[in-house]
């Protein structure tokens, strides 16, 4: 499958031209993103966490504390979730008030979590999110131990009902404003990783490594 | 009131000394952050949708299409929202793989949607909405027009029941892996607004303004 179906919840019916169903660029943005938001239904109540995430493969992983209620609770019950994950590539400034805008690729998942109790799978989950977060770096970290094994918990959201949204380019302005005397264009923005703070008590004589110049 | 109250959907439960009730530092998180995830429940599932949004005094506000359905549900049916900002500060890279974190701030806000029909609040809404975006913007581009102030929705939301998560500074290892060879510290992230691209088809003559430099 190299496209999502559109279902009734993740079809684009707002500017449904800026829908993309294609699952390479779900997954790019996926795997560029730093966090997700994950909603679920309480009560008949909404509730929102942000969470550190990755991909792998057809599956998206979160991990927590085994202590963490929310996890529990969306594991057990099976309850519904919504995914969300937004990328800021630019602002928008056209002529007119009314047609600024922002560049943006979000995705939309709805799933269901399921635990992951496969060791190797948990293993592979922990891996590939710090790698993601910093790539070269779980080669170069002390493994988790035992006690923090059992501490740990692995929730995977199969990725079968997504959606894209994304807008790029130039601002889109009425006919005749183009002739005002306005500056339009783009404020691109992008998210940096800055030059990387030792930690004050570190051992001496231990330089930064490769991956993090 | 300078702290808002913790109730039973805002107390910060999990890590509780990163919950913050404080009014000053949740503002200062939603005027920096530049969009917002609104999450709301429809037939007992879970829907989140992205959007911009500022705050003026103690509300919420976004703004969208007239045709926008789920902002006329959201209005017409109160159904309650809850609203989360995330800006992320930096991937904090401990000696452990289980002691790895990031330093984040996030507020989450529970509330309902109200249809702002008064014309000042309105204009004041988007006035501040786009200088938020873009500093410096709203005096110098073509303001609405009759035909598309009334195709524009705004809601508020008051900020009532809020509260804050944060984590910030270096890493926390146990003991005994402070020893261990490996680097650890800080990667700082920040959004930066890279050079301006002005739109191909800006009319001759037009130079980049002031606020944009």
């Amino acid at each position: 499958m190299r496209e999502f179906p559109k279902t009734g919840k993740t079809t684009i019916t707002r500017l449904p031209k800026r829908g993309v169903y294609d699952k390479e660029t779900i997954y790019a943005i996926l795997d560029e993103a730093l966090f997700c938001t994950l909603a679920f239904v309480q009560d008949n109540e909404p509730f929102q966490i942000p969470t550190g995430f990755c991909r792998i493969d057809d599956k998206l992983y979160i991990h927590g504390s085994v202590g963490s209620h929310y996890m529990r609770e969306l594991a057990e019950k099976k309850l519904p979730v919504c995914i969300s994950v937004t990328l800021m590539d630019g602002l928008v400034l056209a002529r007119s008030a009314f047609h600024h805008s922002v560049n943006y690729r979000s995705v939309i998942i709805f799933s269901k979590a399921e635990r992951v109790n496969d060791d190797e799978e948990i293993y592979k989950a922990l891996e590939v999110f710090t790698n993601k977060m910093q790539p070269g770096r779980w080669d170069d970290i002390r493994q988790p131990n035992e006690s923090e094994w059992k501490k740990t918990m692995v929730l995977a959201f199969a990725i079968e009902e997504a959606s894209a949204k994304i807008r790029t380019g130039d601002p889109k302005d009425d006919d005749e404003d183009y002739d005002l005397n306005i500056w339009a264009g783009v404020v691109p923005l992008e998210t940096k990783r800055l030059t990387p703070i030792a930690d004050p008590v570190l051992k001496a004589g231990i330089t930064l490594p490769e991956y993090l110049k």
